[in-house]
């Protein structure tokens, strides 16, 4: 009965409808069903045209509005917490988004979508929710298609080149610890630390402590009304969620910044 | 002269003509000239319509023909090396790149592109080509447009997230050196590496000594004819030149390979 089902996760990119990909436009517009997460407390599972879109935790919905019809737009409700890792909470959460999504397939839908912020393989919880899927329908096919990622949005609109030559990149959550942070900011590559919010505080201690406070660029709500990037402000510790801190590898060369 | 000129670096991705971002696409369709990076012993300036597009040097170019006719391409030669760094020999074909878009600015073009393979701010020519134009004209406006990088591509093909949870990523050139590598796989997360085919072996052996061999995932040519993504073959060390290595982090929880 599922053999002949694909869920695909697309990546929409940082949250600009400009920024997904032709092949993203493509396949949401040729699914049936597009799914988009919203926090678990958001009930109404359908999608009114016209209606106001969620703040920050509803950007993918946001984003593909542009592309995909309100009446094949379905809201799957998650546990979008920062804490990262496996809790009961958030399993039960991918279950019961499994659970929407194979009803979907009960009822006939072939080619369903799951639209996700930035790409579908980087910090999305598209691979859970597709585990969900499948050890409930072991045929359905799954794919991935990739996104525009918030760090690279944030690189190209504050002027600042990821990496050149023989630097490294390193991504990682606020939440992975101070210590690998740190680690990452003395070594010689360029670093980007997504969901550091709550952590902010610490992160600028660390940057001060190594003298590259001066150097570092944060995105504040990118992708969303209230977007500003721009240098750290020393005083400002109140951060939005979806902030991205961008500290770049130390360069000598010409190269840097543009 | 040179106010209301801007020359922007496009990202066009992994080489998939549909993996370019709307954004990107438009971008191309709308700039007076959209330059193309060839090895500097590939001379012809222009492009004839329907000539077989140049090899691996070429993707940038082989991918926007989908976009952009010829009449409008023009191919900047550049010394395409895989030893990063700022040689003499790079030095001089950025300035005689940038010459060429010079006389192009002269000449009357007011929106300029330069179409580069993957993201223009991941390990990409273009912020060294920027530098140079505006050491020669100050007053052109300089911008990138995002695109999906070859590990985004190799992790939707291979079925394998980059990042999930508390995980880090580290995407470095193998020309960074093995320390880095081998500290980098060592560590929690994921580890990319680019430009490994001379370094293949040394690669290798280190994984075999870690014991995470059987886990790592090239991706051969991407984007190219003779592409080839799957696990890696330890007797295989003749690579071509554009080929990704992942090595993923070490998952025990759901949520692992697709």
């Amino acid at each position: 009965m599922s053999a002949d089902v694909t869920l695909t996760g697309v990546g929409v990119g940082p949250g600009d409808p400009e920024l997904l990909t032709v092949k993203a436009v493509r396949l949401l517009r040729e699914a049936d069903l597009v799914f988009v997460p919203v926090m678990a407390d958001r009930v109404a599972p359908t999608v009114t045209a016209g209606a106001t879109p969620p703040g920050a935790d509803g950007r993918a919905e946001a984003t593909v509005r542009s592309h995909v019809a309100a009446e094949r737009l379905r809201r799957l409700p998650f546990a979008l917490d920062d804490r990262g890792g496996v809790t009961a909470r958030r399993a039960a959460a991918w279950d019961d988004a499994a659970r929407v999504v194979v009803e979907a397939i009960d009822a006939g839908a072939r080619s369903l979508a799951f639209a996700t912020i930035g790409d579908p393989n980087v910090y999305s919880t598209f691979g859970y929710l597709a585990q969900s899927v499948r050890a409930l329908r072991p045929g359905v096919r799954v794919a991935t298609v990739p996104g525009v990622t918030a760090m690279q949005e944030l690189a190209a609109r504050s002027g600042t080149p990821l990496c050149e030559g023989r630097e490294p990149l390193t991504l990682l959550p606020a939440t992975a610890g101070l210590a690998l942070f740190a680690d990452a900011v003395a070594g010689p590559g360029t670093v980007v630390a997504y969901k550091g919010w709550r952590r902010h505080p610490e992160l600028l201690a660390e940057l001060r402590r190594q003298g590259r406070l001066a150097d570092a660029v944060l995105g504040r709500s990118l992708g969303l009304p209230g977007e500003r990037i721009g240098p750290v402000d020393d005083t400002e510790h109140d951060l939005p969620y979806l902030s991205t801190l961008l500290v770049p590898a130390r360069r000598e060369h010409r190269g840097g910044k543009l």
